[in-house]
């Protein structure tokens, strides 16, 4: 039951650190590879193809601007790929998010916000919930952990007396 | 098993139909939906409260402008959802496709390109296809399937003498 | 006569404040509350559910990117709901405005510009003024006022010498 | 209880009629005129200014392109105005949804989907509401009628039984 | 020949004093207003109809956002109207830009780019040298001046010897 | 007093025809040139450089796409050029706004909406109207007519009796 | 001196036919293949890694939506590649253009407009002919005979007679 | 084997270094100059003209804004023009984007990202390397050598223990 996370760039690693944080909280094994679709495209087929031989069950893959690794990722394999397309300030990601998500009839990525790399890291644990009720119970744990959050960030607001 | 594909309006059902179709292809079992966040929110919520009963694993929810059935449909569940955009004229659904990939933190949607309904019921049954290998292997075959297609259409570019 | 206003995240506040001044300088009573469409629905549901037995009469609903809020407010209420997108540096906005503006026939949500909390209580009074002239009264001091604002910022840009 | 709609060009009428219809439907009183912000300023003018005697509660304002009427009406009263972009093939409506929705502070325009006229007659009537429980009865109504639609037309996907 | 500066906010001040500076330099009288469309409409009004008989022959109007204040000076007088939108963060000027260049048939506004202040006042000088020979020639001078400081910038990248 | 009129492409033609009628009714003397900034730059160069001596006092550039010609053309003469971005429908014109709107700094072109022809003859008239009283009561004559106009067009909608 | 075309679907043969008859006509050797980045990577890779063997020289790559193909060819060879974006209805094209043309430092992609096959094929004669002179003339041919179409089709506008 | 770089702005001249640092490395000969498209259109005209008995075989050539420099080099020459357009704060560099990439049919520019300067040198050199084996191999070396960098970053975000 393991989640792959592969980004395009070491600069990508301060956005998808906290997805690997989030599913280790969830107790799912990981692995965590920087292999660009575009100069490493080797490294990443070899990483792709040899995947499921090491037990991965879900892929992450970030990138930014012409962002292809989630698709390349997606083409060369049938296990679900969860792409992040990485805010960049030219075009404001809207390059990134257009490369990730138009993905032609017969090969899906399911693409999240720009730079929404905790809910690639939830929605990895949702598909691996799906057989796996202990991971369900996990979903469940964090998401009233939120609300909790959300309640005291609100009380917060709520006493400001500043005005 | 069970794939629940919810579109927030008629008529999207074009659109929504080869899905339902390919899903049925694998095997897998199907429920559809007309509910709409908006118009008929009481019959979203309880569609999506009593689904896990029902064996629903995965969700697909499709909707256009301002799309806020996938989001909406993820709020209330910790089941994966596939959120698919409907094109629409104005604004050539830029506003469908930023309506539901951009959910905050927390509540993820998987999201399909502009009228990806066929990949969306590709990505339900990879998630479905993590924990049961008979699912696995029909995605093989259909992949294979799109090959012998592609090739197929190839070959006739290949074949036009027309200049 | 009371306005709501409903936030998504606690981080809108800011946002949010000057129409919470505003608002009590008309003279009108408020109610603040800090809630997400997508991490805490049921607490969207029960505040609008019970909001016209403690004399909700408009709401202000704000979100960003995603920005379901104010559409999953209006979909509970025949009550009119004053949407205000958040601006996001992802996007530039563009995802809160189309999300909140686009709202399908059947469920108007009236839509301020990106950041436009101000223009939201001046609305929201303007609604409430209909049937009270003593409010009207109070949008007429206040315009009077922003002029006579404009004109003083105007004298100091005719007595700029620097050039 | 009147409720006035003005568009800047006769080639909008096609997209308001049915706005003047619903509000016919809710027992409102209307106004309907075709003046221009560019074209025929006085008219907008003199047409706002005695909006208030001849008993003018609300405003409906339309229109495309560079899309100023609803802002200069909004200029003009204190009064509520909804405005509502036309769709239009150049920009995909991008400039008449910007031209109006994003007011400067002081002077809001509460604003609809692009060609969103039924919305904004729906808009106008929860306005007018506020102090009217007959009208609320009839948005009530109104809702109710839009459920059963949307469930008839529901049905008829459910029943299609073409693959 | 004296050129009208309108801005419909002090906030853009900075952006169009390079404008008046330029004017001066061209040896054209030259008046400043702050007046918006929005929030003092007569005063908008009082100055351009008054205009002729004080000698204005064109006009520059500045305003961002939904930007309304060129169309509303070109809609009361059939001089010409020079429009320049505003930068703004949110959508990124976007929404002035398409404010003022989108003008319907019949009321032109000549529009420059995002802040283009400085090709304003020149636009307003191309204008009264038509029929102004000795403007014209200020026009030349101006040009090479400019070619000048583009060749000496130039020479100091050619100068460059840091890598 | 003539007008040119620069195209870069014979399928412009029917955008601009109505620009030439209508100078020809204003009396203007008008050139018509199909000349591409791309595909025949001497050609447009001999055309511009020429130009004073034929009379000509200000420029009619229309393009689409990567539109340079009214740039390139205001880069060669210090006369008003008028720029008038031609709607295509890969990206719905925005890239003909974008290229003639967006001038750098001392090289002006005054644009106009999409397709704006007609109030590029206007805007050319206005210019010229500046030294020429007798153009400028035609332009307040052809104002007067449009407004005749749209209240003929607006008697019609009043009496729609359709619904 | 071959010229490869590679295409990402049958569906953009119509596009790119054009430039295979001018390749044609500047007496190159092409050769024509499709293949898809996501649907048929192997068929890719070897099209891409056998090319040098066969005399290809120059890739021209077309692909639509999240266009891939052209970046995915380049990440595999270091021979020119051309990416020829391809229009479609949803977004416009900006998501084919975005992805082709907004490529990560060191694997460049020589972007053409939209649909701008023919554009490609001059392109790839262009690099040709750096090496070549005969190629260089036939280009000089092509220029010379687009001027005089140019000039033909300008005639026939200056001969109409029609208003 | 020269390639030229012509920017339009000294501005432009911190994206541009780094790609005549990387033509320097390759070995390839080099000018470089700032000259306006419309600012200085003789220089620029002059420039191109006499470049191919300089020995110019390739040209880079960079712009922002309304970018026209690239489309106006390509117009002067057959030789490739590769375009790098400038990224600018106002419309995120979509206008400089948009200006260089969508031009008409028969003067193609092969265009790079936004700030694309150091992909516009390699593809420069890939163009030369087409019948020159030497370049050829340092493109080689040079892409290895960026696997390597790539390698030696991913290595320290493994090694990254702050979690």
């Amino acid at each position: 039951m393991k989640v792959a996370i592969i980004m395009g760039s070491d600069s990508d690693w301060p956005v998808l650190k906290p997805a690997l944080q989030l599913l280790t909280e969830f107790g799912l094994e990981t692995e965590v590879i920087v292999a660009s679709a575009h100069r490493t495209p080797a490294k990443v087929h070899d990483f792709v193809a040899t995947a499921p031989e090491r037990g991965v069950k879900v892929f992450i893959a970030a990138a930014g601007a012409a962002a292809h690794l989630p698709g390349v990722v997606a083409s060369m394999t049938t296990l679900p790929v969860i792409g992040v397309p990485i805010y960049g300030t030219a075009l404001n990601g809207l390059d990134a998010l257009l490369s990730i998500v138009q993905m032609p009839s017969g090969i899906p990525v399911g693409t999240m916000a720009l730079n929404g790399a905790k809910n690639a890291a939830i929605f990895a644990a949702q598909i691996l919930a799906v057989g796996n009720p202990s991971i369900q119970d996990k979903l469940l744990v964090h998401r009233q952990n939120m609300v909790d959050e959300v309640e005291a960030k609100a009380a917060k607001v709520l006493a400001d007396q500043s005005f």
